[in-house]
């Protein structure tokens, strides 16, 4: 099943193969993709779409001096097979082994560690700016963008610079018709007419002639030339969104097949300028289940399959914060009409679909967008409505300029559900929502709060939907918890006391109280009595309740999912720090100042000590030191 | 000279006017905007461009229902004079007094507190939205947005979203050719070939024979009703980029022709679907000067004229920090062809013409694009070069993602060179760059710098482009200051300790150093021995200083321009806090958690205890608090 992928040590090996062993080629990387996915949740329909692709660029670019990104980075798995990493493919996405995106410390070939999408046609026309500066226009640029991602306006932005500079460059609109979510919005609908309709194309009424012709996906090097020709002869530059920004647009041509691939990117090498090439593929090509339900197979549970079937799912039963909060929302959209919900193409991940299937009209799916997303809610608001905005806390960073000026200057009440805040497992330094804790805090007016279990979540959102102004909720991606016992309601600013403990106080921002607790449990075994403080706000913080902790405590620590520095702890010091109060015995735990490596997420919160056993560790060794000082002291 | 204009309370008293008596108006509108630019320094050309348009916006649609957005916001001043604010016109920019940019605490005619560019579509999309499913389709929905402003990639995202969702929606196009600088890129091409090219929009065949038959600048309205009829008609969508996103394009009309501008709002009023309405106006338009140097005149100095004429300038001679950074920047130029130089249409903000001129393939005006802008950076370092981004800090905000992943996590030498960091005067809320210090040193592996002065700025610079990794300097918008005597150099995560005190020590984080000093000076000749460290870096913070001066000083305080919340006296709290240092004797002096309204950078600085008086009394009460505590002591 590897007669040819075991031999290739590098792209350059693919130059000895046939045309009919780069096609079984193809096969066999198939069949690794799938291999893969048997046994780990993984990008998958993606990476089946763009085989062919990806062995074509390597056949026709030498990529070890060429420049070569390949948007977002979730569909790098082809390209990861051919230049050198085969033999470790099965370690990908775990810990120490490959990651499920390019990164620069595995090969060369992997020019930069991405995962947010968009920004390929802007980093890719600064290295061939740089490049063209360097007198190195021999080197070729190109970079391969999803038409889920091409929406994004860095990419607009970018184009409007590559048009602008007119440098040879080479896009490759990857179009699936998808995005996460099927693509939404008037370039998707003009993208699905450039596909289907010969009469648009036609438009150019020069080129009609030859258009009617040939068959939109067949092999008519002769329209391409036409078009080329006939674009620059008579400076038609009509009919095209891209020709309007100076690009040559060629296509649409279809992607799973070898050879036309190679000769259009054999032909475009040569011409001058930026060139959109419009391919067309479909995700999930080459195993029937995935290419039906490609939005089900982006990154699906682990399975077993035979050639065309998959015969079961790995699957968890296990109820995620996600959950919770999907179900939240779709709750708060019964009782009230007022409420809406957008998201950016990730209403699967999101688990938004019941609420886009029962409330259509209040469910905005906005495509890979996230500035226009929230500037939109903030518009919302304004004209009366209570818009939730359900997006990760990593791609919410996107957002930053407007959830300042759009909503937290403007003081409207916007709620922002920030997903997957805290760290995230094997996506891995792309995809940690670490940094939301200190970027929320920082804006007057917002209020930024942290669940520390089902029912916090659950009574943020409704607290959040009737705050008279911008509150944001911020969960990580695991399974949802409960605590145990009598809860406090959620109100403003108040944070919960699980317990006072005589010996030390674990103040927890987010669902780690619950690891908090059972830290707190095994420690009360060997003879520690250690508190548990609930923060639930981040801001407004509950300073009477950490003051007292910190004043009547022989230590506190601080605990939360997310960077240190900016972080909740600091905000415990800036409170403390305020009143006067000394905090020389209080600690804080979190991420520190470094990107964390993939790895399961259990495995990223051991090493950095946020589970029970870190906590717990933590607090004996300040239970250690401040037994010792005490005694100094008597 | 303002017999209409002191008349009018609310526009809805325009419908009285007779065509001549709104000429007439404009021209009493305009000897307003000349007057304020008198004796301050405000948005002037753009404002003269729009007063037809605002006038025909007036009187076509009621605005205390209907909704209206000026894009960005500096062009709000015509309107500010005819939603009753004519008597107040006067105050502008003053403390206290009318605000530069549109604010709904003014009036309910401003809906958003605006002044970065680009959200105008979302916001009013998202009105629109809400207005819609509340029920009130009767409500139109308006936005204004400059040629400068378009290419933001926002408003893709935004008119993507709207021509997928179909809702009436009427998007404004002011293309006065002219960003702040003069535009740049594909799209300034693309309507500069709508704008004069005949043939071009002809090349939707059927429309072609009744486009020739009428000028380009006429008053066609059958023209509008051609194009509108055939392309719904034949669903001709070729031929235009707006078309594409599901648009109806109509344009281009004379923006200074009222009769015209009202005959077409009202026609277009009644399309259903998303409408772009194409006006050409001239920045500048009404007074001469202006108009033949629109960039000059987009914030002139104060002056005094006559009717056609600049009579003087009431120029200011010194030097600021703006200059400081761009002869240094000039000179790096000079001494290494690596260096490379981007803004985001603020050339002249940034005072990059001579680096323009002299160095014209080095340097990069990316237009209004901030987020393109970084990772087009990242990937000019990516390949060898040492590119410097010179964006005021509040604008920077949208480039936060891209900072953290195309930048940090890459590690790559790019250089921020963050302008404006700090209160920054009259543009008040909207511009204050006082978020900066959080943001960046969130990011591993960024190094982040405040100078003290000249002398640090230049030796930052040149500290920044040898080392290897993302730096970033921020300096504010004022007069450069020189400490006197010797000086240290710049080392990476070194302070510079001016003075030791034995009474207590100020911390300065940038220019504020210079305050500092002067407080120091003041409370010495009072018998207060307090020193002053200039921080320089805020990331790596030199701990061992500044933990130095927090173990032997009876207090210390911090001092920032910035805001408190996540801020470098935070940072400051954190590495005490991580040395289990007590900082109950630290206290903090920056910008509290509150938007800080315009007044004179002076004034700000004042009311926030942070110049040189606020200072020296900060410490004159600490002195003595802590005298009593060593009393209690001893």
């Amino acid at each position: 099943m590897d007669r040819l992928l075991s031999k290739i040590e590098s792209p350059r090996d693919l130059q000895q193969f046939t045309p009919a062993e780069l096609e079984e080629l193809a096969h066999e990387m198939r069949e690794a993709l799938c291999n893969v996915v048997a046994d780990r949740t993984a990008h998958f329909a993606s990476n089946l779409g763009v085989v062919e692709l990806c062995l074509a660029l390597h056949t026709e670019f030498d990529f070890a001096r060429d420049r070569l990104i390949w948007d977002t980075g979730h569909q790098i798995y082809p390209h990861k097979l051919i230049t050198g990493r085969y033999h470790e493919f099965g370690t990908m996405r775990c810990k120490g082994g490959l990651m499920g995106y390019p990164n620069p410390h595995e090969s060369e070939y992997d020019l930069f560690m991405t995962g947010h999408a968009g920004s390929s046609v802007s980093t890719v026309l600064g290295m061939r700016s740089g490049d063209h500066l360097n007198g190195q226009d021999d080197r070729h640029a190109v970079c391969v963008i999803g038409d889920g991602a091409f929406p994004s306006g860095i990419v607009y932005e970018a184009m409007n610079n590559a048009g602008g500079l007119g440098l040879k460059l080479l896009v490759i609109l990857n179009d699936n018709q998808m995005s996460i979510c099927p693509r939404v919005g008037g370039l998707g609908d003009y993208l699905d007419r450039l596909r289907v309709n010969t009469l648009y194309t036609g438009l150019k009424s020069e080129v009609l002639k030859v258009l009617n012709k040939v068959p939109v996906l067949g092999d008519p090097a002769e329209r391409f030339l036409a078009q080329l020709k006939e674009s620059i002869k008579a400076g038609l530059h009509g009919g095209m969104l891209f020709e309007e920004l100076n690009f040559h647009y060629i296509g649409p041509i279809d992607g799973h097949n070898i050879p036309q691939l190679r000769k259009y990117l054999a032909m475009v090498k040569d011409v001058d300028g930026p060139v959109l090439l419009h391919v067309v593929t479909q995700k999930g090509h080459g195993f029937q289940p995935a290419a039906e339900d490609p939005v089900f197979f982006h990154t699906p549970a682990p399975f077993t399959r035979d050639e065309e079937r998959v015969l079961e799912f790995k699957k968890s039963s296990s109820k995620a914060y996600t959950d919770v909060i999907s179900e939240a929302i779709f709750d708060q959209m019964s009782k009230n009409e007022k409420v809406t919900v957008m998201t950016a193409a990730m209403c699967q991940g999101t688990k938004l679909e019941r609420v886009r299937e029962q409330y259509p009209t209040r469910f905005f799916d906005t495509g890979i967008c996230e500035s226009h997303t929230v500037a939109f809610a903030a518009g919302q608001a304004k004209a009366g409505l209570r818009p939730i905005v359900d997006i990760y806390s990593t791609f919410l960073q996107r957002s930053y300029d407007q959830i300042f000026q759009e909503v937290a200057l403007q003081n409207l009440p916007v709620t922002f559900v920030m997903d997957r805040a805290g760290v995230v497992g094997p996506d891995g330094p792309t995809h940690h929502g670490v940094y939301d804790i200190g970027y929320m805090r920082l804006f007057p007016n917002m209020v930024v709060m942290a669940p520390g279990d089902t029912h916090d979540a659950q009574q943020m959102l409704d607290f959040a939907l009737k705050h008279d102004s911008p509150t944001s909720i911020r969960y990580p991606k695991t399974k949802a918890e409960n605590i145990e016992g009598a809860r406090a309601p959620v109100e403003l600013g108040r944070a919960e006391v699980i317990d006072w403990g005589h010996d030390g106080m674990l103040i927890a921002c987010g669902t780690l109280v619950t690891e908090c607790i059972k830290a707190a449990a095994k420690l009360r075994e060997e003879g520690l009595d250690v508190g548990v403080v609930n923060a639930r706000f981040i801001k407004p913080l509950d300073t009477e309740t950490i003051l007292r902790a910190i004043a009547s405590s022989p230590f506190v620590v601080t605990v939360e999912e997310g960077a240190l520095m900016t972080g909740f702890g600091s905000a415990v010091l800036e409170a403390a720090n305020e009143a006067g109060e000394s905090t020389a015995h209080v600690s804080r735990l979190g991420v520190p100042d470094r990107y964390i490596d993939h790895a399961e997420r259990g495995e990223q919160l051991a090493e950095l000590g946020l589970d029970a056993a870190g906590i717990a560790e933590t607090c004996r060794e300040l239970a250690a030191k401040s037994t010792k000082k005490s005694r100094r002291v008597s």
